[in-house]
């Protein structure tokens, strides 16, 4: 967890499960510091226990404030969660917008989030740098608070290398087979399926097989998949007993 | 909504409250087909009902199916999401590149989720195309599972124009002030501050100028703003009782 990430503040939440449920997403995403604005069941709440999943013993504090004035004393940058723009002059930003202005400021962040029935008042909108908000179907368009803010923090939580990243990788241990391997599988298939009789006719036999490689190539295989492609090519030659030599290589 | 918005399947899912929860962060983002894999309550579920916020009611279709293979069997492209990767060769994405995935292929596509208890067994992430995960906390890593649906929906939501996006734009319905307008406030400000004896020494007089301008001009105001301000020189001035001539224009 770096120490930057933004502290997430309810402002007159009234559900604890919906309380325990933003402190499970915070830490699931790295957040670790929770403010609230005079929580209407008071501090500490039974129910956001139960829906936190261990959160608040695992790591997220929780500090409670009369006032949002004094939640957001210490820091440096806002930013209210809305349904929709009020006509402020401010900037709006989405979740990734957010999280790439979060950074571009690297001051000490706090998002702040609205009460389920009636959202953010205005007056506190208006303390805000900026607003968020999210592309929500207008027809229906009211998210539910904890996952208003899992959708922040999972934004936060893709844009820091520390809580590990793995777009476009691989999730298996081993390395991809050498072409050369690949080739050899190739044309170990492709000589028992001429032996097959499988290309007909013969001048569409180099497109056939072009097909045929490009098909396999696509699945980026292991050597250890090649090898036990190979044994199925084998076996299936010999299922089929059309094979009168099999290679052996 | 687009039809092409992919289809969330819950593999036996338990908790009522989770699938409306779900429901719900769906039609939030534009997601309107959901499907039930052998849901441990059965169907329809009271507790889902009271989670969905109406969601059932206003777009989301629920079909059920007794395995995984029926569920999948009409569709082109499958994520399966899983809190890390399993050892298995496939690509893995996180919830952008999922997007991008799903985009770039422009096929029929599932979004697969697990069970609360043990998320989605091998074998069924076996029937994926690909790996959906998420940079979780290692140390936290257990999302609540409507969580985890909401957090795909809202990377889908993100990346669809159809429902709105304004990062960077502007909330408010003026257009910015004109630098004319702005330098004419700039050299009110000054003269009354001048005025004032407020620039001293001297030979600072230009570089504090310069500060000035430039925190006025980050705030990138209205026409509006600037006359509101332009008053508030005004009145400021006049209530020090050191400006002599008041500027009118």
């Amino acid at each position: 967890m770096t120490s930057s990430a933004p502290i997430i503040i309810l402002h007159r939440p009234q559900l604890g499960e919906n309380i325990g449920s933003a402190a499970r997403a915070m830490l699931n995403f790295g957040l670790t510091e929770l403010r609230l604005v005079s929580p209407r069941d008071g501090w500490p709440n039974p129910a956001a226990d139960t829906l936190s999943a261990g959160a608040f013993q695992a790591g997220v504090s929780v500090g409670v404030f009369e006032t949002v004035e004094a939640a957001l004393a210490d820091l440096g940058t806002v930013l209210a969660t809305t349904a929709r723009p009020r006509g402020m002059e401010k900037d709006v930003v989405d979740a990734a917008g957010g999280v790439q202005l979060i950074q571009a400021r690297a001051q000490k962040t706090g998002i702040l989030f609205g009460a389920e029935n009636h959202g953010l008042p205005s007056e506190v909108v208006g303390l805000a740098d900026a607003i968020l908000t999210y592309p929500v179907n207008p027809s229906f368009a009211s998210l539910n608070l904890a996952q208003a803010v899992g959708v922040f923090c999972a934004s936060w939580g893709a844009s820091q290398g520390a809580v590990g990243r793995w777009e476009g990788e691989k999730a298996g241990v081993e390395p991809p087979a050498s072409k050369e391997d690949l080739i050899r599988m190739f044309e170990h298939l492709e000589e028992e399926l001429e032996r097959a009789g499988y290309f007909y006719p013969p001048d569409k036999t180099p497109l056939m097989k072009t097909n045929i490689r490009n098909a396999f190539i696509r699945g980026n295989w292991t050597t250890q998949e090649v090898r036990t492609f190979r044994g199925a090519i084998k076996a299936l030659a010999h299922g089929r007993g059309k094979a009168r030599v099999v290679r052996d290589d």
